[in-house]
């Protein structure tokens, strides 16, 4: 029995015991008060550390850490047809498996321990997860105008359910309005539902997303047009939502479908200006996500949690809003309850997911513990990640990181 | 002599040697070109390093990282008048030293150099940033309405000139519209005019200011007002300027004023939305700042620049406003030309600050440098900090920083 004993560390404003059994939260209580049975156990001095939950990153494209940094500040369609679509043209398996693991490193090391992804090749990302010990909801892309293969789509999912019943699931993944037809995105909620899997979509990520849809939307927006066709639910999680209307959030809290949030993305591509207070007074849960890291550009959800909470406030001009506890009850909970995860919150009963802050690092000296994390420090201050009740960083050491990030660099990168 | 030598570091995109003499850039070469000959030169392989201009925070108060996380996500009103106004009543000039070292020792850590300072207790914070090896612009801060010591600060900066007049140097800094009357600034003009300081001023910060102003400015904005009053000119340095109107921005590039963006504090405190296109539009030089931990909750440029760039390319709906070289120029070379200093640039004849980022981190694997320090890196990819032809910090390590954050900690923390 995997057994691991957090001693005398800081919950919130109180310094607990806590005990991980398995993967589970077994035992939280007043310090000092918690041993263990097993010999083997792993015991933590928690006694300089505060314990908050780990990110769920609910919209990202893992593998897309091969094209970080190669083309910046230009517009979408040169980005996307001069820089992306070139590279990912030639793209391998193999490239797809090996961007992944680096991504997943770049996650662990920022205190994710989940991640919705949505690109090709999706078994060796499913594999990379699987090998690196981290939670994924791995996408299963359609995408009518790129890739013709919705029967073989099926046939994966079916065939390949039980192998994806644990820490790497799969979610149903029609990429957009603007690349699959009405038939298909609602085939596709047919297999989400039958098989009860997540449904991530792209969805209003720029203006006028209608106008290039495969199926004409008959002058419904992006959101009325999925209502039309029956595809919205609360397996649905939307990326992005810039652009909504009125009409737009009642159908979303009605369907009760989550968002997928993505500031950063959404700034640096200048995609237009997300209205967090107008999705919160529907009461619409949104969740958090870094998006690729060629748009971000990085996976680190703790900048993201800064960039929503201080862009929520801007553009409301309500200073109130989104405040430190709820920005970081988006980047968790919030995102872990969308992908029916029992997770998100250090609780008992809840699966084992959780950071070890440094509270030794000069931004936590004063003031709240949430605040400090959530506008004050970076991601460095993780000294430990735990993922599923196993320990997947400790001192900021993670196995196995020199050989993947030689791999990576024998491979994409062009520096001596 | 003092002589650091620099071997085969990337510069751009190549290998130089780089040879620091006294506290200048004496010389740049090809790789392996250069030697030293003092044997007590610092001799530093760079061939694990990209060296870039270190950063000039242009508007912060510095000693506020006392009240840091102690009181956000409320309107700015209740956040002066519950919080910060009452800690400061009972502030000692102890206390501002040693919360300004504390600061400074952030400041290092996250590769800044200089910082424009305006606050309370003076002497105390430029005793710090001279302890430390720092660069600073110590505001000499007139306020009417909080403090009547027009005459003293007056007789301050005659008298004490002379000793700031090296690394550590005085800044005539009237408050703002609302805190000092029309012959207080035109006064402080006369000063900054007289002895060539800079004039730093909070401007606009928050929208109809010119409504608290101490003197009416009969219908005037407040960047009409301060023209109308002659005290604009390329001395002046002003804070914030989040609302502003066509013929302000107008003035402002006549008057070759500096404008100090501070886009973490604007955002968080719901100030306004800055436009910093139409800045650029105008030709008006933009330097950034933090603002004080207290409304960032950090005082880290790096991440400033991620917002910075991100928020005007949102802002003006344009991916290609502010490049990643455009923003680093502005977090380096812009405020380090705002504050007269031959500095900000890695170049022979510039004053010898610089940073070492560490190209070994995984944000640096692909992609261009500058790009990845601006979107993806966090500020501990910095190994190295040099100021003035000095080392701050070397391999992350600076020193007397364990007993500056025991003192911090001892005065300032609530948890034990």
């Amino acid at each position: 029995m995997s057994q691991i004993l957090i001693q005398s560390v800081l919950l919130d404003d109180e310094r607990v015991d806590i005990l991980i059994q398995e993967n589970i939260f077994q035992k939280i209580a007043k310090e000092k008060t918690l041993s263990v049975s097993d010999p083997n156990s792993v015991i933590i001095d928690g006694s300089h550390f505060a314990i908050v939950p780990a990110f769920y990153n609910t919209h990202t494209h893992a593998a897309m850490t091969f094209c970080r940094g190669l083309s910046d500040d230009v517009p979408l369609k040169i980005w996307l047809e001069k820089y992306i679509w070139p590279r990912e043209a030639s793209l391998t398996p193999e490239d797809v498996y090996i961007a992944s693991r680096y991504a997943i490193l770049e996650m662990i090391r920022s205190g994710t321990v989940f991640f919705a992804d949505m690109y090709w090749f999706r078994t060796e990302t499913a594999l990379a997860a699987r090998e690196l010990g981290i939670r994924a909801s791995i996408g299963v892309t359609f995408a009518d105008l790129l890739k013709k293969d919705f029967e073989e789509n099926c046939q994966f999912v079916e065939e390949n359910l039980a192998d994806y019943s644990g820490r790497v699931q799969l979610a149903i993944a029609p990429h957009a309005i603007y690349t699959n037809s009405a038939e298909t995105l609602k085939r596709c909620a047919e297999i989400s539902e039958r098989f009860l899997l997540p449904y991530h979509i792209h969805v209003a990520e720029t203006e006028h997303e209608e106008r290039g849809s495969v199926t004409p939307t008959q002058g419904l927006s992006p959101v009325e047009f999925l209502d039309s066709l029956g595809v919205l639910s609360e397996r649905t999680v939307a990326a992005h939502l810039v652009h909504v209307s009125e009409k737009d959030l009642q159908i979303l809290a009605k369907r009760k479908a989550t968002c997928a949030h993505n500031p950063c993305s959404n700034m640096k591509l200048s995609s237009g200006t997300f209205q967090m207070k107008r999705f919160l007074e529907h009461g619409i849960r949104v969740a958090l996500g870094t998006d690729g890291a060629a748009s971000n550009n990085n996976l680190d959800m703790r900048e993201e949690m800064k960039f929503a909470s201080l862009l929520a406030k801007m553009t409301s001009g309500d200073p109130t809003v989104l405040s430190a506890t709820d920005t970081l009850k988006m980047a968790t909970r919030n995102g872990a309850e969308a992908f029916g995860l029992n997770a998100g919150v250090i609780a008992e009963g809840k699966l084992a997911d959780a950071l070890l802050l440094n509270l030794g690092e000069p931004c936590f000296a004063t003031g709240d513990v949430v605040s400090n994390w959530v506008y004050a420090a970076n991601s460095s201050v993780i000294d430990t990640v735990i993922c599923d009740g196993k320990l997947l960083m400790r001192h900021r050491e993670i196995s196995d990181s020199e050989e993947i990030e030689r791999d990576f660099r024998n491979r994409f990168s062009s520096r001596s």
